[in-house]
């Protein structure tokens, strides 16, 4: 099926993905005294009187933005506010569909950090969360910490911590199929965005040892004292890589886990010989993955997933983000703590079944309608 | 009915009165590639190349966002912009209901001038218009010229000019019940507000002549060189009421209109007796008018209005900004302008027919499902 041309078509003939949805009818005069003037007036005044309220009688309940500057959208990189709408309205209807959460795109037009801020604390008083999507690094680690500190509604980065909770999903249940421990194991991390730093770090709380981890980005391997690192990488190195091993042939001898968020093609073949006993691979470049599934069955690795719907293991953020919300928002909950992720991490593991890892399966389809109940449950839990 | 009651259950009950509904299928692995990755990615690269494809590929196309700083929401004055939550959403759905228009309400946590045009401007990529809602006078005013001169999509403050476009329609429909002209007629405008500027205004352009207008304000009627005026009633004061006539007792002697858009019981049954011939009254004050349906009643006035729903020739702004929205939207306009507010007003007019403005009634009703389309049509004529 040519997607491209299927989506485009689609886009045309409904002039985007979403609409709004009235909960109320607006037939009769009665309706409309009701909904709006005059009886709508008691409810501003019961929440202006019980600022309460407004989780109880409003939208903000189960309304989020999910928004974005445009600044690294999908991997077409900083195409801008207007062009990244599209996929804005996929992230806000995939929130409805996977977790009855009600979210709406927001686009700013500015990529100006400190416009970011300020303009998503302008918009938080309807707002029950903040999605953050699509902001390049190293921006948007200090717009999140920032909005994190100054809101007092839960916001959320999906490109850093929807992609950390599934790929640790993931590897959970690949480490279940090799037999091995997060606690041992050597961890190549290919790539040092947004993800791949969340990834990293969510890996290590959840037991992998930093002197195992080695990360690479486009220049070569971080470790401490390196030059060319920004502040967020420059941390990364002061907890990672201690024998200072550069090179990624180099670094993969005997690695157990290899996770690309980086480019195609990448990952030789060869180097993966040179891997450890049945080697874990997750190679999420999109749309073409650091070794192509082909090249890769004819591999010793022995776990291998992807970011696409076509092949198996689709490491897919849409497992973890509506649930995430959904718990949160049920639970009105001011923040997703660490211990939220890891909670939402092991439910999607959850999932999978003693013959579905024997069949190298290790997390659920991305359509798999379970998935977002059982981690609003799981983050529930930690509130 | 007990509409406060029943305003706040069903508030309740549901959470707010909106929920977002997707329009595409979410069910199989196909419609994720389609509605998300891989294929959104297409019609993000058209966006990029091709700017225009926003407006034929996105939500953009149909959907406006409801601005509020909840600085002065209906009679309940500055209540913030959480409490002014319900109204917004009231707006919203109404917005749906009556144009097929997809609203959201933004609620904004500021009522600084600078930083509500800032925020507007910063969050319009994704949006065909901006409806600004229940923000005080004079920062209004300020407000939505500088964004109409300063964003590319149509901006509209309905309490302004919702208001006067169906205002001048029920005047319009008056006059010929008491066969009289709007070039001749003399105009009492009690209140000073925004809505009130923009009915003297738009009156003014439909006909009426400044020299017969007096508009007061809580002080007192509004003359050249008074004290105590900011610079919007400063030039109301300078295009009427050139004789400088004070006091509202004095004013309505001889006059053929009242507008009320003030508070209530402030216009006496004995004044009315002074005024002109089969003089009008829209006495729009809410809950209660500035003089009440049963004391109007056994007075000389020819035809009455008001702001509520449970009496004669409601003045309900629903009649206007839902069709004037799907007119500019349908039409792509980049504003809203004074001509097409001029149509719309003729267009909700011409609904009344001759039978109807004999037994009084010179309005729709609000629920009147044929006023979007007129409306729209009327507006797209104008562009």
């Amino acid at each position: 099926m040519n997607y491209n041309e299927i989506s485009i078509q689609k886009h045309k003939e409904s002039k985007g993905k979403m609409e709004i949805k009235s909960k109320f009818p607006l037939e009769t005069k009665d309706d409309l005294s009701i909904g709006y003037t005059p009886g709508v007036a008691a409810v501003c005044k019961l929440i202006a009187e019980n600022p309460e309220a407004v989780y109880t009688h409003s939208i903000k309940a189960n309304t989020i933005a999910v928004v974005s500057d445009g600044s690294a959208v999908l991997g077409l990189g900083n195409i801008g506010p207007e062009a990244s709408l599209p996929v804005m309205e996929g992230k806000s209807i995939l929130f409805k569909e996977f977790g009855n959460v009600d979210a709406f795109p927001i686009c700013l037009d500015t990529q100006d950090t400190e416009e970011i801020i300020k303009a998503v604390k302008l918009i938080a008083p309807a707002l029950g969360g903040i999605n953050l999507e699509d902001i390049s690094a190293p921006r948007c680690f200090e717009i999140e910490e920032r909005l994190k500190q100054e809101l007092k509604i839960p916001v959320f980065h999906d490109d850093q911590h929807g992609t950390a909770v599934v790929v640790l999903a993931g590897i959970l249940n690949a480490l279940k199929i090799v037999d091995k421990n997060l606690e041992n194991i050597k961890i190549i991390m290919n790539g040092a965005g947004a993800g791949a730093m969340a990834v990293t770090n969510i890996l290590m709380r959840a037991g992998a040892q930093g002197k195992n981890v080695i990360m690479f980005d486009s220049r070569d391997s971080l470790y401490e004292g390196r030059e060319g690192m920004n502040e967020y990488k420059a941390k990364m190195a002061s907890q990672t890589n201690p024998e200072k091993i550069q090179g990624l042939e180099n670094a993969l001898r005997g690695a157990d886990v290899f996770i690309g968020l980086s480019v195609a093609d990448v990952l030789k073949p060869e180097w993966v010989e040179g891997m450890s006993d049945k080697p874990i691979v997750f190679a999420m470049a999109n749309p073409n993955p650091e070794i192509s599934y082909d090249t890769a069955q004819q591999t010793k690795i022995a776990v291998f997933g992807t970011g696409r719907s076509d092949y198996p293991n689709q490491i897919n953020n849409v497992l973890a983000f509506p649930g995430i919300f959904r718990g949160v928002l049920d639970a009105r909950a001011p923040q997703i703590t660490e211990e939220m992720k890891l909670a939402a991490a092991h439910a999607i593991a959850s999932l999978i079944t003693e013959e579905e890892l024997q069949q190298g399966t290790v997390i659920p389809k991305a359509t798999d309608k379970r998935v977002g109940s059982i981690v609003a449950e799981a983050v529930k839990k930690c509130v």
